[in-house]
């Protein structure tokens, strides 16, 4: 029989953490490196020691522990974050480290020993909104961002990483650093309806999606709104508006996994009795195919270059920053799939739109994700909810997934 | 023969008017009640006695001088305003007031005696940039506005009208206003491409269009770019474009002289790589017919139920501020049609759909407006400019229609 986790204590323990930066609005606000992510950690460190886990603390303040194996290679790695956004959800990242934690707990239960070691890790400054950029630590340890750099990233009170780091007590060695690991697997909560809207507990996560960011810049001609017959204007607005449709088409007719959105717009003069002159907005596109994007981009160009031709206006598109998708591994994949099969667990596929601690560690090692489903797909919200039930299968999951990596 | 100004002088009298306020950029800075707006009032003043004309001052500094005719009965009243917004051009309100001034000089040279006299007039703060709102000051004598509505306006550094006209010694006799007169002729610059578009010097206004600003809200649902696939968004910057793009149609369906403009945009949060919660915006209607504008209303409405019911977001249409159209006298037009046909002139008809001091007037007594050609339809900048020979045709034709109403 598999053998399974104890809901009763993973949601005790989460509950318990929840209580750290807790809001009156049901949520969490504990931001990296603050007193809050202090006593969490402090709380976490208790936790991990009393599971009989090797701790240790690196130069990022990524804690980790090592639960020996039968042999003393890599472990198989397990984790997420405990930093939260300002007032956000009490399992987005909570949940995948005290669920590494629950599996340890479980394998400590059941006396079990596994061929290579397991560890945990909570990653230092996930969310990146004290110290941007997102993923901070994780992406240290990957090699992406040199120490200097991360211990130079400052707050908006221009207070250094490094600085209070140091004044929570969190610098450790860099031997202490997670890796090697033979493989990583994150679990967390999807942050989006997908699971919700097939009616399904949990998702095996294909990869991060790449991201493409445009600016489209639209220039027409500024004048009264009154004496403008229609017909002699060249309004860069009206055209944008055009656009952006056509960005939504861009995605809908290509599949049901490509995104776009248009999230900022910028029109000037913006005064209500004024022709605009000038139009700004950005085009975010989305898709686990590094072609499709680059493609999007040029159905972009060329649907800019329609519009405007017809308007009489001129348009500009500029691509300033992509990041390429990140598939993960097949073999991890094929582990988490073999794990719900063990649980007879109905399961879906589905790519993540936003980042995750894995996404820098499938650049190293073989990586993979665990989605669990969030009630309305909220994330970043006091009102984040997962059931217990789907809490409970995804760390069942986990503990299945993380057995068969490190048989 | 048809009598002619002389364009030679029209045209020194402006470029000497033009002085005052100079910019680099070729046009004219002259606000209201400033220093330079006094030095322009003298010059003005000194010209209008050098023309013989019973100078007067009125409460609001409203300048006006008569000459007298045949009978003593009320006035042919001529006129515009020589105030400028910021950067202005050199004939906005200018050629108004000096084109009268000139058929005044042009009536003495030719010793011509009219029916009933003929007065001008200089109306204080017709572009409503310093002081609001605009055309004050010919409200004021219209009876729109009281005296101490207009005395108590105040501008940006909380300087008062009053205090102001007091400062540059412009407080005159509520007994000195230009009214009662007979009709009102009031000679501009187009402010639009219409007549450039037509190929013609100069338009008869058949009135001031009506003007209804509306404010549209829709309302969706704010997300990660990310993880929300298309088909699960209620995105209301979408459905917003859409509405945008039907906003122009409502105007285009409709005829050559219906306007419709979306000037003003905000959308919540406006990020980069969040789809919108909230997008607000304005939509600006404008047309000659009361009717059709309450009808373009009702038009808006339904668009937005519909494209808010079929995206399954709410929208809503809150019309705050109307301004009724304003026909002008059938006479008074009927003069001016007379008047360029006897110049063998070609013309236009055309509603303005801006503001003017006509608009006040003919609330009161039968008006009138002549538009002069502008290049790219250009005002409210140091680029405006219309020919020599447009603005020589333009005072010819004011000449005619007002020796026709002092009939």
């Amino acid at each position: 029989m598999t053998m399974r986790i104890s809901a009763e204590r993973l949601l005790a323990t989460l509950d318990e953490l929840a209580q750290i930066g807790a809001t009156s609005g049901g949520g969490v606000t504990r931001l990296t490196l603050t007193d809050e992510d202090k006593a969490a950690r402090e709380l976490l460190a208790g936790w991990m020691k009393q599971a009989g886990l090797q701790f240790r603390i690196d130069d990022f303040g990524n804690m980790s522990g090592v639960r020996a194996g039968r042999s003393d290679g890599p472990p198989v790695l397990l984790g997420s974050h405990i930093d939260t956004v300002v007032r956000g959800g009490r399992y987005d990242g909570a949940l995948g480290v005290i669920g590494a934690l629950e599996v340890i707990r479980t394998l400590n239960d059941h006396q079990v020993e596994t061929g290579t070691p397991i560890a945990i890790v909570n990653w230092t400054n996930e969310e990146g909104v004290r110290f941007e950029p997102a993923m901070l630590c994780s992406g240290g340890v990957a090699g992406t961002f040199s120490r200097k750099y991360v211990y130079d990233r400052t707050d908006r009170s221009g207070l250094r990483f490094e600085d209070e780091l140091r004044r929570i007590g969190y610098v450790g060695e860099s031997s202490n650093r997670p890796l090697p690991a033979s493989g990583y697997l994150e679990l967390h909560i999807e942050q989006g309806p997908v699971l919700e809207d097939a009616g399904l507990s949990v998702g095996i996560v294909g990869g991060i999606v790449g991201i493409c960011w445009n600016e489209v810049t639209i220039t027409g001609k500024s004048d009264h709104a009154g004496p403008s017959p229609m017909r002699l204007r060249r309004d860069p607005l009206v055209a944008a508006a055009e656009i952006m449709q056509g960005v939504e088409r861009i995605a809908t007719m290509e599949d049901e996994v490509a995104v776009a959105t248009v999230g900022r717009v910028a029109v000037e003069p913006n005064v209500i009795n004024t022709i605009p002159g000038k139009v700004t907005f950005s085009v975010d596109f989305r898709h686990p195919d590094a072609g499709v994007l680059a493609d999007q981009v040029n159905r972009l160009r060329a649907l800019v270059e329609h519009v405007c031709a017809e308007r009489q206006v001129t348009g500009e598109v500029n691509p300033f920053w992509t990041s390429e998708p990140t598939p993960f591994d097949p073999m991890v994949m094929e582990a988490i799939r073999a794990s719900c099969a063990d649980l007879d667990l109905e399961f879906g596929e589905l790519w993540s739109g936003a980042g995750h601690d894995a996404k820098y560690m499938a650049d190293v090692i073989p990586s993979g994700m665990i989605f669990v489903r969030s009630q309305g797909g909220l994330s970043h919200a006091e009102a984040e909810y997962s059931t217990p039930e789907d809490l409970e299968a995804g760390v069942n999951v986990l503990l299945g997934a993380a057995l068969r990596l490190a048989e």
